[in-house]
């Protein structure tokens, strides 16, 4: 038995549709996009757009591409009717956009809605009644009938209007609202009477707009019922099949994508998502899913920061930061072996020169969306060496040998643990000066006179100057390399016993502000093995300073097992 | 030619899934949940959970009652190893809680992972090491018989550690970690190795947990993955299928229930959705999916304020207010119509006593999940009457008749144009009162005298006192009852001819403090007809007040129209 009361609720019928042919579709091609952000989006804010909000919001949508754009419901608030009279008066619709408005079908709201679109060069009569079960039964009390004649009454007068604006081409569309509640037969028989009255043709067809008004089943069920009435609806090339879909289940992007493999052309949605209750379809989230798979989106979102910035002020509402591809942290990996694989990823691909986009965990190149890099890793206690590396190397320029980069990483891990913050990139180059560049205690390298090697088998001899706790010191040395001699110089002058397990060196910046950075594994006291690293614009003297920090670190752990 | 570098991008192929079942069926349990907030979620935290926030989710998730919980990732992080050691430690798992470590199938990590379990009753080792393509190429430099042996060598592993701590349960789960990136028939062939080793049996199964790392196609491809290695992959019997999908695409929830039909026995997800990027599906949303549909959702949501505050606290990230069931805006109506719909199926469910939910735009009842239906209606300029009265009569027990609702609304209206300003409850309780209580110029009820008709066919008789533009009057007149005779007394004595149209009357509150509310509905001056509206404790008088209410607000609406 459980404790939350489900004898409340009924499953959803699914739809008997032999033979289903849409799972085993691909999308190919970007629907037709209609936003409606300025109607089914705004009635759903806190605090409706104003004129320069709602102005603001319309420039982005007919800049990012969007050639149908639902501006209000005019006949339904004075704000939505001046608005649309502002855009049609002030030339702000290109003539490749068309205007859409939504209207109840009842009288005195379609004939004021021709006074708003008189003047536009094209426009879309988005009219609707509710058809669902629910609907019909406790709202309008009124049978099948009852419910066709709304909508035959509501085109009729759609129809006979036509002609008043004969400059403005007018374009049906009819939506049977709450379609997902509605028998399939239903929906079928009402747009079929609408059409019987509109008459659309294939060179001028009319929309169908079958709205998810409420997500009421899985997903699959909205592509069953989409494809069912492509199947089942007469004079299937005389409309567009337009898709609404809502997000109460938290699938209406996927409802959407279903769909359209179930043969829909068309996507009314808003940015981001916003829209009644849970939202509407996001429809930059669905052309992102498109480029993603190499549809061509039909959009442009080449800086989704600042079309995010846009959304956020025109709807006063946030996008969440795990938001797919708009939100801070979607770029922002972790986990250590995340970022391990994406430093990886990013390096393969630079190094095959390859234009496929292929690297791990990032299914999209930020850049594409106007991103950067520089998010897509940040280190915490969850972090590894990856992310750690990956930083240094970015912001740094310093490449840390995998041993190194291992070592360091517990250095980091240790801090992390400790203070359970996210450390920067900044602070991360700080733990690493403290930890490599500053062991300056107890030997510290001054200064150094090395005699190149004169002739084949011949050694190398070094003169250096050296503080060893505090104390100057001139040390020599001799052996195959300046690096060998100076270990030979400590060992035989200072007692301090180590010898090289591994050495790399790189250049960082350019020309005359390059410095050499030197990394040497070295083995000493204990056996211990530890890394050293030097800095300096001198790569001998990079090296000699490295071989001192490691004998430091060396010494400071010994020190440390002996407690 | 697009704008977007559609050409970096390609297509995932599709699944060769010859008459797949999934689409045909319809989830009728609910899956075993296993929460990864502590592990996949606390690592993707811009600052990690420290001990306190992590045993304040860990006992919220049993008390939930969440079987199985993901406690940590104890090898890679000292902070999670000291968490799993105190949860056993201090007896905080019940004994019908199975915790879960993640470890990578590398032998110091599973050696720790075991030292973090030691002392628990059963334990789920969750061992993993990633197998796509993509990894094995640019990550593992390894083909397909090296990353085998990787699980092969780590189960065996496991398998030999399982008799060191005897007093626990060992349950293997192995995940292909980037399964949705890797060959099925690879998927297979590792998967079969590792049973090999493990010999589950159909008494004790393992689990095979293939996530869907990163969101890499529409969510059908995933479900159609699920059912093919169903098919494919021996002894069905002798392991669980769990899945584990994130929410690149935005369609993580979607992705598992489609997967779910395609047979999936358990999921691993977080509250709300946390987890890498985009996050891991969200399991409130999947349970309440479930819940509406009839299934018991077998995890306990009856406060999800509640939950939902306990999870932005540990995770320091905000539920967002669209977020599915969750959010602060989705038993939010602000659509006129919608709010209607929602008010008349309020309604006809309390009348019809009905223990099915069945509301328009509501697909759940808020008070399930412990929220009210107080949030449930708003006002902004995009509303409607249905709105306005359902505030009116919740909030301040006023049923307003249908054409007053209508009338007032159109007040509202012009107040939230104005102001594009979201208004309260107690605001439109202020307009009413302003409106129609205190409509109180220049006509004034003050006092009554009435004399009740003595017998049938007699009228009744009325001298009330009132004040016209201030000065103080006493007046008489007669009818059928008082307000007829009052209105024959305002015509006869002071010129004011009007006419009752419509009526209503109603109690508010009971007992003592019991007043009555009268509508009427008049014709007066220039056949304005108008609503009034009076309140007192004597019926009568609440009656005359609204006459003179009605006066007055019809000799205003000439005045304003002859202007």
């Amino acid at each position: 038995m459980s404790v939350m009361p489900v004898e409340k609720y009924r499953a959803v019928q699914p739809i008997d549709l032999p033979n289903r042919q849409w799972p085993g579709k691909v999308i190919t091609k970007a629907p037709l996009w209609c936003s409606v952000d300025l109607r089914d989006g705004n009635q759903a804010l806190i605090e409706p757009m104003g004129h320069d909000r709602k102005l603001r919001m319309f420039r982005t949508l007919v800049k990012m591409g969007f050639k149908e754009i639902e501006v209000g419901f005019p006949s339904a608030s004075q704000t939505d009717f001046d608005f649309v009279r502002y855009l049609i008066d002030n030339g702000e619709i290109p003539d490749d956009v068309t205007v859409q408005v939504l209207t109840q079908a009842r009288e005195e709201l379609i004939i004021r809605t021709f006074d708003a679109i008189r003047g536009t060069k094209r426009a879309v009569v988005h009219l609707y009644n509710s058809t669902s079960t629910l609907q019909r039964r406790v709202v309008f009390g009124l049978d099948r009938a009852g419910i066709i004649d709304i909508a035959v009454k509501g085109t009729q007068l759609v129809k006979s209007l036509v002609h008043k604006i004969p400059d403005t081409e007018i374009v049906l569309e009819y939506s049977p609202e709450s379609f997902t509640g509605t028998e399939l037969d239903f929906a079928k028989e009402i747009c079929e009477a609408v059409m019987d009255v509109w008459q659309p043709t294939a060179e001028k067809p009319m929309i169908f707009n079958l709205p998810s008004t409420v997500e009421m089943a899985t997903p699959n069920v909205y592509a069953d019922q989409i494809e069912w009435f492509i199947r089942n609806v007469k004079w299937r090339d005389r409309y567009l099949l337009s898709l609404h879909p809502h997000n109460d289940r938290g699938t209406g992007v996927a409802a959407t994508e279903l769909a359209l493999m179930a043969g829909a052309d068309r996507v009314e949605g808003t940015l981001f998502g916003n829209g009644e209750r849970t939202g509407n379809v996001d429809v930059v989230t669905l052309a992102l899913n498109m480029f993603t798979q190499g549809v061509d989106p039909e959009l442009v979102i080449d800086d989704i920061d600042e079309l995010r910035r846009t959304a956020e002020y025109c709807n006063q509402l946030p996008v969440h930061p795990r938001h797919p591809y708009a939100g801070d942290l979607v770029f922002t990996a972790f986990s250590g072996s995340h970022q391990d694989a994406i430093k990886k990823g990013l390096a393969a691909r630079r190094k095959q020169n390859d234009v496929v986009w292929e690297v791990p965990y990032l299914p999209i190149d930020p850049e594409d969306l106007g991103r950067s890099y520089e998010a897509v890793i940040r280190v915490n206690s969850q972090s590894g060496k990856g992310g750690v590396a990956y930083l240094l190397e970015q912001d740094y320029g310093l490449h840390l040998p995998r041993k190194l980069q291992i070592e360091f990483s517990r250095v980091v891990q240790g801090h992390t643990d400790l203070t359970g913050k996210e450390v920067t990139s900044a602070d991360l180059y700080g733990m690493f000066t403290k930890e490599y560049f500053e062991a300056k205690y107890p030997l510290e390298f001054v200064h150094h006179n090395t005699l190149p090697a004169n002739s084949a088998g011949e050694e190398s001899s070094i003169t250096s100057r050296v503080k060893v706790y505090g104390e100057t010191k001139e040390i020599h040395g001799s052996g195959t390399g300046p690096i060998d001699a100076f270990c030979d110089s400590l060992a035989k002058e200072l007692g301090i016993d180590i010898e090289v397990v591994d050495y790399s060196q790189h250049a960082v910046g350019q020309g005359a502000d390059a410095e050499a950075v030197t990394y040497v594994e070295m083995k000493g006291e204990g056996n211990i093995t530890l890394f050293g690293v030097g800095r300096d614009r001198n790569v001998t003297v990079a090296s000699l300073k490295a071989v001192a920090s490691a004998a430091n670190r060396i010494h400071a752990a010994a020190a440390a097992g002996a407690k």
